[in-house]
């Protein structure tokens, strides 16, 4: 690949040899001679100075100030995000069933379709036109994977769950598990059979060991375009708007309604039955205790201090009733 | 099924034509005509007057606000819970071991009990009588597996662990990995070997992506009843009681021991070698940081807040000592 | 085994018959007499008398209050950790390709490295020598797995990834997944491609279902002797330190730099890009929201206490500007 073609390709303005050949991409300061780079936060401005990168992607205002070839945008970060797909040397799985996969006669699988060694798709299941089923992974019954869709080694979907295109599955994720669903009964729980199915939209990322479970009645939904990253749980019948992304080991417990554009950032967790609106930025570890009408960021928590001094915080906090009892008093003796 | 035969065998009193038959249980906003469907929380009773359903199970009291038939209980949610058993359409992995499996000749496997596709089951493993190994599950050596007891796809059992009866471990749950012990050594972390085993009762659920580690010396037990939801942690020699309820995303640090008819909400931790006794609620993302002795219902965290406001109130929480000496100080004056 | 094999071998003071066998260790209380113990903590010193064990690791100081026969060191926590690996009875899985694993001819397998039943090990793989692969566990191409690694059933280790010498990863875990990258475009998010690897050094421990991501460009790296429990999430371009100990349901967002030594209890989630010093321990469910550069303990988080009392306290923790404005205003009146 030239600059110039990369140029062409990103709608970049190249300042520099369009011939120059580059093979890789790497970060500022370890880029050598045949990479290319990017500088999107301008707090890292200063690395340009020593890097050996052939070209660095960056905003027209920073281009000066690089000493090497430039490849200018307006969102420097984008074109990064593009250019990786070039460089991605991830090995993908060969067409075709392969001979220690377990697929029943009456699943249907496109002609170029991947199912990987040991993997087992039941009876009913649809797998799409360029879908990757990875080694070891479980389709259940009746489950439908879109075209182009990759599910890594190891994931299990339960029967019943529709995933669309363009969507990527981490390994030992569980989609399709039934929902945490009982009914106190005079000898104990009694298990709410979980009827509803899971149904998740296209261009979807789901990370590793990420559960979402199944609907009691109806369907827990993921709208196209959500993003939702390792060891979260989505209980049953939640709904998960367009292009919300969800961070790391986040809990939303059932029926949670989630708007679109929404951004939950790592640890949330959610109570059940409540919605959130459109727009809503959510920051780490946040305990989201009631709907959200209003697009916004919103937190909970208390900061980070020495263990001996968070402690007299937290004991002051057992007596905010009482302080403010105390500061009452003295008001009314003004 | 008629609506005679539902409520007969569910003890219901019906208002309705007993010969009408129906094939599925829906909510009220989208059951069709072929279909039943339940009123638990009066909060909704307004959805009845548009329902099609052919028949909802209510309370008695409801009973003449509906317009369709009425399956009337004094628990209809339990009445619910229970007929959704009729309505499950899960398909189940047919009897026998299955060409695909790896089943050591040292196994006992029960006649009527079923092994999936690439399973593998290790010398000394025992299944019981229909229970059901899932496609890619590893059950280890000398590890039994109850009556009726049903191990999803992928999950991963260790050896020397004991489930019971009518079991249910959703897929990539891992029972009997090692507990996290380690004694600080002169050349770094050295392992304790975790010798003890897992130790489950009957009619016993088990989330996915559920991590219940072996003991150090004796074993980590979970009692019979008890109901655990996904990505649950439970360490080593931590013992759950009967008929407790763990919701999603909790950890418990080792030997952790709670008692019976127990419910943790979603997202709590607790500290190690506490105890918890019999019939207490612990809410939403709670710290538990000692013992509760007093059944009853525990919190922690602080409320949610735009992150404007919450900034604020995060920085007096830093102050709060200092917030207490000046308080002092005034009254002292007075 | 004798007491006088053990005394020497972990260079233990005897108190005793050195020719008496023993062949297990159990807890102070369930130890019968074939069994040794062990009393690391003085509070459980009174157990000793009730002890039914053969022999007791003990502190010199404690010898003298102990009926039976004693092992006396300095370090008796250090002495029970050693010794349990005399009385693991883990089964090993036996040396060689098991018939049912799918391993590319491009792979490297030592000549006694144990693959398990339908393990998949890719092209380009390398498994080290006494280096085990369990059942269903899948290895990916280019990945390298070091010398006496113990990989356990149905774990996923993606491309590109490299293991050291006798580490241990269990069950579920997850190597080498992609990180949560993607940069917003205007159709929804885009992906970015993630390039890097993990890099994993030697007698490292990895629970279940934890997530260590693949790096950006650069590799995501966990150094020599670390320690990481359950459903913990490392994501892309962590950096964990020498005999660091992560606790379980802990979240590490991306870039997070942890030095050696440091000790983060269950719960933590730490925010992206700060740096954490070495000799740091955090305490359970902290928020850790900025880097940390001195050694010492550190917490956020409030008290458990009954939902009730919780509840005014809460409400209190929003009112603080205000309350703090109040305090101002009456000291200001002096």
């Amino acid at each position: 690949m030239t600059l110039g073609e990369l140029a062409q390709r990103f709608d970049l303005q190249l300042d520099g040899d369009a011939q120059r050949t580059v093979s890789g991409l790497a970060t500022l300061a370890s880029a050598g001679p045949d990479d290319i780079s990017f500088l999107s936060n301008k707090k890292y401005a200063s690395q340009l100075l020593d890097t050996r990168a052939a070209a660095v992607i960056l905003h027209p205002d920073l281009a000066s100030q690089c000493p090497v070839a430039t490849l200018a945008t307006a969102d420097p970060y984008l074109a990064f995000a593009r250019s990786t797909a070039l460089f991605d040397r991830s090995p993908a799985q060969p067409e075709g069933i392969h001979p220690a996969a377990t697929v029943s006669p009456g699943a249907v699988i496109a002609n170029d379709a991947s199912i990987g060694p040991n993997a087992v798709v039941e009876a009913g299941a649809r797998v799409g036109s360029g879908a990757s089923i990875g080694a070891n992974a479980y389709i259940g019954h009746n489950t439908e994977i879109g075209a182009g869709t990759r599910i890594q080694p190891g994931v299990v979907i339960y029967h019943n769950v529709k995933l669309g295109a363009r969507c990527r599955v981490h390994s030992q994720a569980v989609l399709g598990a039934d929902g945490f669903g009982f009914a106190p009964g005079p000898g104990g729980w009694e298990k709410i059979h979980q009827l509803g199915g899971v149904s998740i939209g296209d261009d979807v990322e789901i990370g590793a060991c990420t559960t979402i479970d199944r609907g009691a009645l109806d369907d827990t939904v993921i709208e196209d375009g959500a993003i939702i990253d390792n060891l979260v749980q989505i209980a049953h019948n939640c709904r998960i708007g367009k292009n919300t992304a969800i961070a790391g080991c986040t809990g939303l417990a059932g029926s949670t309604i989630i708007g679109a554009n929404c951004t939950l950032a790592g640890g949330v967790g959610v109570v059940g039955h409540v919605e959130i609106c459109d727009g809503v930025h959510v920051t780490g570890m946040t305990m989201v205790t009631r709907s959200i009408t209003e697009p916004g960021s919103y937190s909970s928590g208390t900061p980070m201090a020495t263990t001996r001094e968070w402690r007299k915080s937290a004991v002051r906090f057992s007596q905010l009733e009482r302080i403010q009892q105390r500061l009452a008093a003295l008001e009314k003796k003004q």
